[in-house]
């Protein structure tokens, strides 16, 4: 439900195509912006909302009003259409999940206990590690381990 | 289509066995053998083959004989039943795959080109930071980026 | 993957056997055990670790030994089959979630921001209000508020 | 198989954008017309239907005509489209039947016998428990007992 | 989850093996004991649980013991494996319902108001009407009416 | 495939505004043309056809011409989107068939042997007993015996 | 749920083990006990059920006893696993549903009207059509034609 | 992927308003053409493409020109939505591949050996066999075996 | 998510009409711009991108401007509805892919050790093999190897 | 539906143990039995049926008796579990059909007309491209094209 008169769709839309029309990339809009790349990527895909002053600080930049303000500080629901993802960088990541997923289970519950590691209270990098042999992508995720409670 | 006598099922089983018995960790396992400890879990939950070498030391580690060490050599066959994980800590996995995989897709490319993270040459990482307001989980994915090609 | 010699499944099955024996009730084993009784029979059922003090007390209780302690302490793999449930008093739950879903994302954020209701750091309780016109069931969920983070 | 001439898309939509523009919260217009925030929430994104008196109230309250009375006492046709939603605060909740429904039916049954808590002769509330480690929602669902019969 | 130590499956087994050595139908079962024969069959089969004085006398019935009297007593947990069954005589039920149930939805809540007919306070009889040109099966279904509330 | 040029679901959406404008049931519409209330439902709804000269009493009774009379007898192809109905009236119709289709299979087939009760020579009925413990809805299904055969 | 004390899985690989150590056809059986022997097949698959006296005949034809006759006899549960069949020649049926369903409707229904083919009041031969240029297959499908009818 | 610019269902659409124009029935039409109907009518549906010359008689035929011919050339991508069909006439015969795929494969596979029959090099017939108990359908397929091949 | 102005279904559309209109073969137009009429046709269809000369070469050749070039040289989002697919002609391929999935991995393994085939460093040729008895389809898949790592 | 006594699944592990134990590979088997070690791969691993001669001829060669090569010659039910495959050597290969799948059918089209390339007269061949960058698989598919026919 979403609670703004512009859509997430729309704004998504929008601020793409002002994107390529700037010439603009997401890493040098975080860095102009002191915001994290994926971050900003998430908010402008419509999967995260941006706080007031972010949400003003990424419209403004871009050239836009108020009414994309409160496009970007919209709580989304979030959905995905694909249980399996099809296209390839995505489904590496869901077999990554696949094929270690209890292996994480195993040393994240060996190392904190019984419980989980938080996606809401976390983040997320992307960095380039150049090599000869063929540049590698380094992805750091960081989420708040949430023990489980007994009561 | 296994191509040993043991099941890789039944190697899992006898390692983890052996584990509790002699109260080792992942972490502990891993030092010791001078071998990553996700990539040890995987290996003997039979999620990867371990070369010649390191089969034959996890087996000794361990206690076990030949038999074994073939079976930690076994090429896997990687089956996992669950499109959709149900156990919360592989779930939260899956859901960032969910929520953050157009990002990614937008962050990494943009970086990279047109192309993937291999989920083959590939390596992870867990850590923990300690944090009084609760530790976080520290992921680090390392995979080598793969360039589409025209031809 | 289970790290305890007795799985969980034969662990339930074993409790359930001793509660028939014993003409036990979850309420009175709550009661004399001063745990929940909720989450006294999810960790019997296997869905919940109980720490190692409660795991004790719950063996000792039922006249197990150490290896029902080790059991009831193991962290569980948490797997349902059925995505959507068909016994009628389960289904009935994931239709209030279907139903009132969209519902309770509106009210919440707007009461506490964008963030979800914790389901780890997470308690339940079950009353019954006696009626006339026939008695009611009082489900109470009471979970952390996570709100959302931009980075 | 809507029996009103505005659909319930359209009305949820004409609500919305209203309440938008009034700078209404659900709380408030539950305060002020006498409803439960959470039925009057789930009554406007057109998932329950409006007692004749209780329409007219809603319609009048945000400046609608008889078209809209007559589109919030409509029979409503609940659909949701996913059968695992993804929405995080959803799919807490949908983790929760997943996780506890055993349970529930274990404890339940045993305060009541054999039978289910009504999913139509029902009420829920949404409350804040604030909290310096961090603020809880507490939800109650209220659901008649209804005991299977034999014949 | 079973809370008896014969299962359903192994009750129900025995019963059908036991009725065919006795050359008995549910029929004559049902006319001797005074129940429905569609309630002692669906009760037979697992899917429902008999009050106590009930089961004894099913139990005694057929020459079972007080084992058998608990196994019928059981709470039973509903599950079915097929979404859309296979079996022609259970899909052509199905059909019905994916063809009328719109239909159904219309008729009753005209006649009844905004609400649903309850599968739990329920009973179900069959009949043969015979008919030169084929006899005919009269299916009853009779359940209470649960209107919707507002709070 | 539709063979007329009004679509069925442009039919229903004439037919229901019309319905609700000249303020009819399906129960009075039934009694005025002597047709089922739940067979005139169903083929204004599009699933069923009607025969030239039903279709042509229900289009003139409802002040439509020929062209809806033609739409009325096109022979629909009868699609339901969801394997498993969501809407709470329609799924316990779904739930009937899950927790007593093989009852009804043991029944019936005891009562007629090897065969099923036909979805196509069939018709059904909705009746309401007034009861003052909560009215109750009376569902009677009426289809032929279709026994197998051997060649 | 079966109503004879060997099971049909147990009834078909005692046929099928016979049939081989005699060296049997499905032809051959069908020529000698004069039955159609798609229908002899499919009866000794346990997906029908044979009239006593064709069942007596078909034990005694492999040197079976009453069991047998018994379990041929009995009433199956039709279950197939496979809502798309993987089989390649059973695939290829499957994709002619798929590809001529409309085609077939609109043809049938043109002949006779609105109605189905019955897959009950039904039969099926195969026959082979020599031909230099590769051998046909010819699959002949007999069904009453059931109308749709009003009420 | 269409190679012509009016897609197959504008060129279905039109097919159909003309015929009922014209009055004609795919029966007829075959007849006049010289093809048969079963053919003709999936070529008009989209599920096959006509020959050119077959494509231009069909078009001149109903009176259209050359953008029709084209369309009816086009080679058509296959796409059916329901993996299940739900319409009864198509369910039949979806139902038939379910109960007896394993009897015709045991048939055809003893009469030809390893192998199936074609779906590419096929033809299939409709017939009307009347019956005073009720007419019949007679549905012939006629498709070339392919062997399996070593190599 | 999308780059470019134009979408990558607009213009395949475009690309499709133009190639009509001037009557060129995928054949052809590799031939003439020397690029590989596979890979060409799967840049037009969407489904890879195109580095920039190659892009501009074929925008230039169909007599497209410089936004074609830009949309050819999107990075494209790989997605595909059907996880088992209708079409007779691509069902064969995932038939292959069924029938020897287990065998590939045995001899592909056996080869080069525990690896994959990449499917992005990779390329296919389609060829035509003329023959008597009928022509056949030479597929040639040619993907590096990426032999799995250990850390 | 097995025709033989020693099932597939029994053959295979007999197969597999026996070729571990004589320390031979598929390639090794297939260039001394004079087959390719692609079908005969499948033909061990239960996916094709073997000619007679072929069935024995391998059976002897791996020191087997009768039995055997009753087996290797029994006609398989290929079946596979997985509608989308995980193990990610064979998903690669499904993930191929997803984004070339409409790729190939245009261009097999263009060249050969309406028509497939067949899965059962058919061959497979895997090669090793040795390269200093990375050695590469070579796979060659080879299946007759077979028209569509209109009738």
């Amino acid at each position: 439900m979403t609670t703004t008169l512009m859509t997430k769709e729309k704004m998504t839309e929008a601020i793409i195509a002002r994107k390529i029309e700037k010439g603009l990339s997401w890493e040098t809009m975080g860095a102009d912006l002191g915001m994290s790349p994926v971050w900003l990527t998430s908010a402008c895909l419509g999967m995260n909302s941006a706080p007031t002053e972010k949400a003003a600080a990424i419209a403004e930049y871009l050239g836009f009003g108020a009414e994309m303000t409160k496009a970007l500080e919209a709580f989304p629901t979030k959905v995905w259409d694909q249980a399996v993802p099809t296209d390839p960088l995505i489904y590496r990541l869901y077999e990554i999940v696949g094929v270690y997923g209890d292996t994480l289970k195993e040393v994240i519950q060996e190392k904190f206990g019984d419980g989980i590691m938080s996606a809401i209270d976390f983040s997320m990098e992307v960095d380039k590690i150049e090599d000869p042999k063929g540049d590698r992508v380094l992805l750091t995720l960081n989420g708040k381990f949430l023990p489980y409670k007994s009561w």
